[in-house]
């Protein structure tokens, strides 16, 4: 099985797909190609709480700023998983939530002479999940196109600030229904009916709809974090938030 | 096989494939997940007219603006189909169109103890669709997880009212063409050349481009049902309609 | 296997999927849904760079105003491949680079009395793809229901002038980052640091991020050919381009 993940929209998916499918009969999974475009954090975010649902894979993601720079091309190595993917962070932290303790084993990918400078989606990422897809996610290492790379670039999320009296942290994406997701993990409101969320008191719930609608509401979200949103509405208007904006929770 | 429909965008969906192809190897097919948010009644109608266009399977829908409360969950046998989702009225236009004479039959599908209250797409209509998969469509009720349930909220369309000299209706969906899907059955523009639509004269044509472009028409859509449409432009716009509105066809 | 491509949104394909799925066991791979509605033209450029990515297939192609009109349903045999879809010109420039040497050899489907006049993608090209998958390329002649047919649309893409100190050429698509793909070849830019792109002097780079952000630079696309782009930018914004707009670039 390969999933792929890119912000390309329509429809040079379907080139990496052909590609693919000329060399191997892998099963295809789209986990979505409309992420926020040139996002690398954001879609890092979704690739880590979204892979690990998925059975042994491969993992082709190509959100890709600096293509045809010298970035590195990787082959990111998860337990019984792999993810491709340029350089850049966007395969590290669904890594690392794949490895558990195994921890990641990190390997450039080197296709030489790529078709293009401009869509190594294509060229270099497609046909390295493919050859990672046929000769299995145990013996990748024995590919002659990957070689141990030990200095790639990291992304982190940042942690939160949780207190006696509240928690200080961030918004770490906002998602199709404008639920503002934050790093603040959701345990902090259990046992509680309402909070202050950066200044106004409102209720704590167990999901949108035990608000009416309108009412701004915080809940834990399916990630397990606190969640700024509104019922019926979106969260991300009502609070005036966005990614990167800081939040402060006071009980 | 199993097919899934939500309004969820992305990349929530792929969080449900990869649940169930944890779980079983069945074929997946989407549906679509760009359904209009929490708009129970547009899927409803989508789903009528798409479902039985698929051979044998499982469907997976959630549009579920209720999650997290105590909604039921519920598979609906069809036929030789099941489907699955939220008790809200969703899963019940096709499941009547799948059934035939057959009838529906309900059963409340009982995940203990879900991950989260705000995703039970994932939590739990991925694992009861890959359930009545696994066991069979014909078998689902020896599911230990399901079990027969009655009252269960039902979702209707109205009735046009034809009449010898025009016809009242309502409009159902609007098409990303723009296309004004109504409930008036196609039949009543049977050898008319024109008729006056909300007050409008316009003619009546086979297909979109029996006009010229930018003309106002009436046509009856692939759904079998009038439409109100322009000729490569938008009908909703044209005429002034959206969904839930009034028309009046006159002849 | 069969592609599918068109300017349907949802649910649309979902019925073509359907239809074929209940008439044979095919890989279904999706294109793109969201081509631009009715554009023949920009659908066609993307089919002739995507398609010969893949490896044989049938390719359901459905980009069709004139549905329901008279114009003819199309099967074009290309080398292993075939496509399926209206006769409007959607399906020449990609079987042309299909069949490369062989040639193209045209069919008309004929699907007596289909249920619809407006969705001729579920009611006439969806059942063709299917049918012919099932029979094999090789043998589609052998097809009840096709018959050779020599008038066809065409579609051609206008060709550049290239001269000693410059070219001139036009817009043919925009993709979805905005990048202003033109049909001047690319090795034009061969061993050039800059150009005059409309009057303004650019540096030609390798690839987008090889300028500072927001800079306009011109780069030779994933297709081959010149494109004006903006590193983390839309360059059809920035160069104030669309389809069809006429481009001059000297040296």
């Amino acid at each position: 099985m390969i999933t792929l993940a890119s912000d390309f929209g329509t429809p040079y998916p379907a080139a990496m797909k052909g590609v693919i499918l000329s060399r191997c009969d892998a099963r295809l999974v789209d986990v979505g190609h409309d992420f926020p475009r040139q996002d690398v954090r954001t879609a890092a975010f979704w690739l880590r709480e979204t892979l690990p649902e998925f059975p042994p894979a491969v993992h082709l993601v190509v959100v890709d700023p600096g293509v045809g720079t010298d970035r590195a091309a990787l082959v990111a190595r998860a337990g019984d998983h792999a993810l491709v993917g340029p350089d850049n962070g966007v395969l590290l932290p669904a890594a690392r939530e794949l490895a558990g303790d195994d921890g990641v084993e990190t390997y450039e990918l080197e296709i030489g002479d790529p078709r293009s400078s401009t869509f190594h989606g294509r060229d270099v990422f497609a046909p390295g999940a493919a050859a990672v897809h046929d000769v299995g996610v145990d013996r990748l290492s024995e590919l002659d196109d990957v070689a141990p790379i030990e200095n790639v670039v990291d992304l982190t999320f940042p942690d939160p600030d949780v207190r006696e009296d509240g928690a200080t942290g961030e918004v770490l994406v906002v998602d199709g229904f404008g639920n503002v997701v934050t790093n603040v993990p959701g345990d902090v409101l259990a046992d509680r009916d309402a909070v202050a969320a950066n200044g106004d008191r409102v209720p704590v719930v167990r999901s949108y709809a035990h608000a009416d609608a309108g009412v701004r509401v915080v809940t834990i979200g399916s990630h397990g974090n606190v969640e700024f949103a509104v019922n019926r509405g979106r969260g991300d208007e009502a609070f005036g938030l966005s990614t990167g904006d800081r939040v402060e929770l006071e009980w």
